[in-house]
């Protein structure tokens, strides 16, 4: 299957090198929908507090982020010392993982590869928990606490990723209640949340020491390339995760980035009603389209179900050739091969071209 | 002892957050002789490249770091699948020890404490080979040699952090012919030796399978904020290591600045000449200062112990409130505490002025 083929080979949206590479387009012509990344692009405060700080390049970055978490700690309202900042949240997967230790863990597929990628040790074994396509692939509540018993670690992501399923922080509840009274670690993937931000169970690991929160901060704030993301969990796991983390994974630039991005209250209440409303639009047109089955998204990413003749990866191509990438789902584990993609939300321009595209070629 | 306090504590030299808070300086009142950079600052050439393609940073970084493997290709003449990027070359510590499992290791110390951190695991059991100051803290191969049986992986850091030691490649060959006969990994750290760079064993991988070169490209070019470094191994094992990596760790600017620096030859030469002669000088001046051993150094910094009743903490100290700040060696595994310190070379006019107060301080 191409999951097998692929887990280990770095196949993820966004990767444009290999699409530059693989369809012969130079980076001027490519529109990217295969990373789930905001399109308004980087707040002008973002450029000229990397301009200013240049030379500071030549120190070493606070291995403890110091202040980065004091305004993480400021803007999401929860304890310093329940903050762990990563080189992205996909550092503090395989930190969490070696951390734990876990012997058995429990995945809700399909989902974000990078799980299974961190577990990939002899002495882990992974309990794949199947999302049902009739069930719109929603985790049920009914059917994930039965497989609880005898594992250490469930993995979740919510908003999921590449599915764009969302559960309701009562449903979350539920499960969050099993795992504490089991004592099963809980990892809360909140990477796509950012327009959701009131369901987010960021504040609850003060009642939940099982609990553990990853967010993204380059994904919303559109800095992937910069690389940092936080955890947060309660005190005793985040002085674990430290003495078990390599020092200085989260580079200066990111650091000052953070601290300017999360002060730039205008560009995140533009960001924020910019994704919600053009992610309907995106949507509403996408359901226009004969031929497959668009999933409702909770987040600035859709997912889609090719139901004619062509093929994800056909389409992929065929896309690709007018300078438009879009997300092959084939390599998720739990999807039919061949019949999803997942596709961005990007500026209305870019959105519209990729609908006249599409239209063209499933003429 | 002070190691084990602080070994897992983040306590590295170049850390500016904390000796500010720790002294109440502020960043612009710093020189920084703890941690061992270029002192030349960034090369223009850098800030040009950065500045010009922040936008870029709104797009994911390549994991496989093509561009600049090709770059690294051809300045060190070695092949593109010999190589592999990191966050740092500590990252590539840790992702080597989770690659190779490593049952038992020998460390000769004192020595860089990310070695040991990284084996941080009940089922790994270190070797700790101390080395001696009668001897100038050098490796003996007298004495390494028979301490390699029932030995999975060696560390050896070359020129040694925080002693300045240097083996010459005929000493290293005896080592690396040992570890390839009874099939022990090597990892050669050669961090600190582009001030040597015709000794380095980088072209010998494809001998060795069981040698793998750790470089740093932060140090010599003066950019420890970016975060990149890069290893050296047989195809097989950069295969290996591949699989268990982070995707992302090496953020965009960091590549590009890597592929800018690496062609920035006048920057380069500048550096290297200017290096070798401000550490001959300072090592002249520092020698003459009475009441202190100074060791000869091979790299950008210089080893002391001190004689005399003052402690290296009170040192620090003191020079700390002129704004100077010194690495306290006392939580080196290996060395006696309060005895040594490591002081970098740094500009003519700062090394004066660190001469001038240290005579004041030790009048």
């Amino acid at each position: 299957m191409a999951w097998e083929k692929e887990l280990f080979n770095y196949l993820h949206g966004g990767n444009l090198e290999r699409a530059m590479e693989r369809y012969d387009i130079s980076l001027d012509r490519i529109i990217d929908f295969s990373a789930n990344i905001n399109p308004l692009g980087i707040s002008p405060k973002i450029k000229e507090v990397i301009v200013k700080n240049i030379d500071q390049l030549s120190h070493y970055p606070d291995p403890e982020c110091k202040e980065v978490k004091k305004v993480i700690s400021g803007y999401f309202k929860i304890d310093y010392e329940n903050i762990i900042l990563g080189n992205g949240s996909t550092e503090l997967i395989y930190l969490i993982v070696q951390t734990l230790k876990p012997k058995k863990v429990l995945i809700p597929i399909p989902t974000f590869c990078e799980y299974e990628r961190a577990l990939n040790n002899s002495n882990i074994s992974i309990n794949f928990y199947k999302l049902k396509e009739k069930q719109e692939f929603l985790v049920s509540m009914d059917e994930i606490i039965p497989q609880l018993p005898g594992i250490d670690l469930v993995f979740l992501c919510n908003p999921n990723n590449p599915t764009g399923t969302f559960l309701h922080r009562e449903e979350i509840l539920i499960l969050v209640k099993e795992i504490q009274r089991r004592k099963i670690f809980l990892v809360l993937d909140e990477a796509f949340i950012d327009l959701h931000e009131e369901e987010s169970f960021i504040k609850e690991v003060k009642n939940y020491d099982h609990l553990i929160i990853l967010r993204s901060l380059t994904k919303f704030f559109g800095l992937p390339g910069l690389r940092i993301g936080f955890g947060v969990g309660s005190s005793k796991l985040i002085k674990e995760l430290k003495i078990q983390k390599i020092p200085w994974s989260v580079n200066y630039l990111a650091q000052i980035a953070v601290r300017e991005v999360l002060r730039d209250e205008k560009f995140i209440s533009k960001s924020r009603s910019f994704l919600l409303e053009e992610k309907e639009f995106f949507y509403q047109e996408l359901s226009n389209i004969k031929g497959w089955k668009v999933y409702k998204p909770s987040a600035n990413f859709i997912f889609i179900k090719l139901l004619g003749n062509i093929s994800s990866e056909m389409l992929q191509n065929k896309l690709a050739k007018k300078g438009i990438l879009i997300r092959d789902c084939s390599n998720f584990r739990g999807l039919e091969e061949g019949k999803f993609i997942r596709v961005a939300v990007r500026t209305r321009k870019e959105n519209i071209k990729f609908l006249k595209e599409l239209k063209l070629i499933l003429k």
